[in-house]
């Protein structure tokens, strides 16, 4: 009955089983291993791309590290205030970058519009060595709100990328999710609307420590090798991640868990939407609810045992919940009762 | 009859079943989990000494953090020329420190000597604003030339560091190793001997992706949460790190396949002595051969299908040989043999 | 007729003769000549106060320098979006911090206020490992926007400082200007009101190239010496910074270059207030106007060659005027003149 | 009677002239002046070589921008073990790299052999990612021990630096004294030998405090004006480094005051030479000595209010002694007098 957050779960069955296959014998270490080939060769196929992958064991490195790879020290990174890398990543973007800048760019329900990053870029001073110069949009799908960029939007802000030659990253910490909820293909959420770069998540969505750098703009990846083992980002034992990441692509297990985490979600959010006093901050796309519940209703909940954040922020009622791959139904709906019952 | 590195072995079958056991239900994230806590205190208990415990997945992330939280970036770090840190980290120091400097200190077999410590600092100009500052030194445990340590030995480092003001740190990538080949415990190689901070290895030893970086002196890691998080090095479902070090330390696992390693690496040694042409570059007391054999002998057990480095180097002809938890005898038996063969 | 910036001055008469006078013979390098410890002592009794100087050649260095001194690479300073360190310094806090992170506090007129700065705090997660932890307060006085802090605004900053442990840093920059404008003394506005950390600016107000860190909480000082050298920052033939300070102070000259500058900048903006479509944006308390004028006023004032920024944003009409130490009345009136006709 | 270094000078009367000259009236900032776009202009003429040409204050920042933009993080600087960059700017290098590796190569008489660069890149791992990767060499021109690489020397390193993809740097902090002493044009000695990028000193030799980073290959500079900034390098007036900078070239001032200089230290040697107990321990090439002298000698001499360092090593005999621009012969004709005086 926790809704706190994705990374609460455990790790699923199919992927435990990969771990404890890849744990019997040896293996060339540092990614010179045979099941490393296999999903650098599966993740080409699931984007249909050639692209070049590095794995780690966290999103904050995956995003981290894809963003040093695209600008410079004296560089910026326009993102959405609310953006993940922006405010509960301590400051990676900036380490990993050597000092480049978050230049946030607000937008209503987490989505960054393609007319503020423009109009952004226009004001920036580029070319004056004055300012830090804009090298690098970065987007979450799904967002930090729980919505979802459409293809047409991805693309606007492809578009106005290229126009200032900006580097185009897409923080996919939720990205199964958003491939379910938008209905579309990993490609056509990506590439082919001018993402550069995916940070291409595993972890919250059924593994248990793995994330894909995935760069389709090989000329970019030049110097990632050397600065994710600079950074203590390369795993010895290589197999283990790429045990995990070939598990969470088998047989699209990544999407089937993000398809009945979405489920969780939109189920939570029909039982909510009747209850007097609860208001949505933003639609539910994928698998997190920001919604406003009656002070009465979250107190009983609390007492009731259900585990989820009071968002900060000035306004206590506002609550985050978040399904997941493990989400039961029946937790789905205890907590819609329970709601019901303590509202009124 | 892979004898390349210890880094290529696997995972532990107790410390497989722990990550399973460990897969299901939900606990919260970040370290704020239960298994979690009973590390932190199992290690205090092995330690017999009071610790600040961080738990990271690389070797390079825990050296890097451990140095991170005692030099400032005008700081230098001083440490035996072929130090992991030296030379096989990529930078790491260099980049967690934010610039700080690595000084090479020479000494045989691996090891750095007190007095050379001592005349380093004497010359070093401390307090010039001109030079980098020493801060603090970092030793190898057991050592990268397969030595070890002895407890005076590592005390008269102690003396001099305190002398000077510099902390002690110790890189034990290989601590199982010297625990068992030194036969002292943990508390006499560390804190009694003036070790401040341990980067304490399982990966190498059985684990899949796990060191626990232990700080003696807490009031040195108070940086360490958020530098562990900005590194990207914090893992959101931390209880699969931490139930690996439990396994790890669960009836002296790790003592035990150290045993074995220091065990099977003094069969091979043994082996291989009576061999002509065959000469020892340092005492195997660990689980690290440094070894020349003629040039016969290394092409017939390259054919042969054996494994291992040819060391870089001026001289072709020596080699370096590990073992670890999991090397079998009768491999150990067949790579003497084969070299015996092919050397006359 | 140059009203682009103070920064297009020369140097003051006073301030050449006090480097032709240090140009003979022979000195003590890199701070070790009489002329920096006069210097020192002067400050000292220029503040009021004990305090621990150190000078460098531009206000950027001082500034990266003193913030770097007071936050950990996983810090945060708030600023004013305008903040010089925000905008114009390309990144030059973030370098010199190791990547701390800048948290723009709105306000206007270029000013913050204490209960934002609370209120901000309040809301970033102090002691959380995801969060950048707030370190210090950076306010410019004057402001960006030519507006100059009251003492009971500092010290309610610097109250609100204290009670979160963050440190409180001043920009300088136009510090004279401010000390003439608020008619206060150096530590009224200053250490009296809880400033810990003071750039004090000399370039724009008649020096060549010569800025000190004033540290008047000297136990935060103690990496600056080093941290200064590593920057490159620190002078060989460190007289001839300290030879323009000493000038820049003797006689208060620097109280009579700011009395001058400012008393030319209210000249101006009471000239321009007359003038149909004239607009200020800020009250004129220092030696900067920003003002909209109608756009035929502008392209005459262009044409007629006087010199000044259209300043970045939206509104192309919104200018910015600077005067300066060496600013004629005559070029003043000459600018309202040239205002006025071509204005109607 | 200062012999410790030739940055306890002034500064030469035709620049300070220029200074003078400079300080009246308004010009653009940042660059943007003419006196600036003439240095340029004179430069490239010196060089015989379009060039691209950054300003700075002291001889630490010229190296470590030059430095950071020609190597990544992750990337290594060869050079001597005496190199001023390894040795006396408190990690600047690696500060401005963003924690590049100094790797020394050692030498006799200040000199690294093109061999050893190649002996040392062959052993480095180039394109592993275990390791840094050597992306410069940096040659000091004269040397630390006030000797000069020949011609053919360098060209000897150009050649390896190609061959292995380096750039190649030379710290020609005394590069006036080089050229004077070489009796080589300043192209012979810089690109047509390989070079790409120099730091051009003037301090030493008779400037305040200016030095110029010269690009022979502008592709490589393309960061180097974001970084400037960033760095807080770049004056506001800039014109006072250009200033500077003119004077020092026209009626190539810098040549005859390395001229003199150079005279003064072999007269110096020449003097020291017949006294019984001296040795050299370099050659004497440019305006620096090395030597050994009685301790009796060394005692009267500082007696005798001579100022000179006993250089810092196992030998307190050892001393350094520097001429310059404005050391008189009757100063070193009294050296010498003591020297004999005291020795005997």
């Amino acid at each position: 009955m926790n809704f706190a957050s994705d990374n609460t779960t455990g790790t699923h069955p199919k992927i435990v089983a990969a771990i404890v296959a890849a744990a019997d014998g040896r293996a060339m270490p540092y990614g010179n291993d045979s099941i490393t080939k296999r999903v650098e060769a599966r993740l080409a196929e699931v984007f249909e791309h050639d692209c070049a992958v590095f794995l780690v064991g966290t999103g904050t490195a995956a995003n981290a590290l894809a963003l040093a790879a695209l600008v410079p020290p004296y560089g910026a990174v326009l993102c959405h205030p609310e953006g993940h890398i922006n405010t509960d990543e301590c400051g990676a973007p900036e380490f990993y970058t050597a000092g480049a800048k978050l230049a946030a760019i607000a937008g209503t329900h987490g989505k960054i519009a393609a007319g503020d990053i423009d109009s952004h870029v226009g004001l920036a001073g580029v070319g004056s060595i004055h300012h830090v110069q804009p090298g690098a949009v970065s987007i979450t799908q799904a967002t930090e709100a729980g919505t979802i960029y459409r293809v047409d939007e991805i693309a606007a802000i492809g578009e106005i990328c290229r126009k200032h030659g900006l580097a185009l990253h897409m923080d996919g910490a939720r990205f199964g999710n958003a491939v379910v909820g938008a209905n579309r293909t990993p490609a056509d959420l990506t590439w082919r609307a001018g993402v550069d770069v995916l940070s291409f998540g595993a972890t919250k969505n059924g593994a248990m420590a793995a994330e894909a750098i995935v760069f389709f703009d090989k000329t970019k990846a030049e110097s990632l090798g050397f600065r994710r083992k600079r950074a203590g980002q390369l795993w010895s034992k290589h197999r283990f991640l790429a045990a995990q990441m070939e598990a969470y692509l088998d047989d699209d297990l990544w999407l089937a868990n993000a398809r009945h985490s979405n489920a969780m979600a939109a189920r939570l959010a029909d039982g909510l939407r009747g209850i007097a006093g609860v208001a949505f901050r933003d639609a539910v796309e994928a698998n997190e609810l920001f919604v406003r519940l009656p002070e009465k209703a979250l107190q009983g909940l609390e007492r009731d045992g259900f585990v989820f954040y009071r968002w900060p922020g000035a306004d206590r009622q506002l609550i985050r919940l978040v399904t997941a791959y493990d989400t039961q139904a029946k937790d789905v709906d205890a907590f819609i009762a329970s709601a019901r019952r303590h509202a009124t």
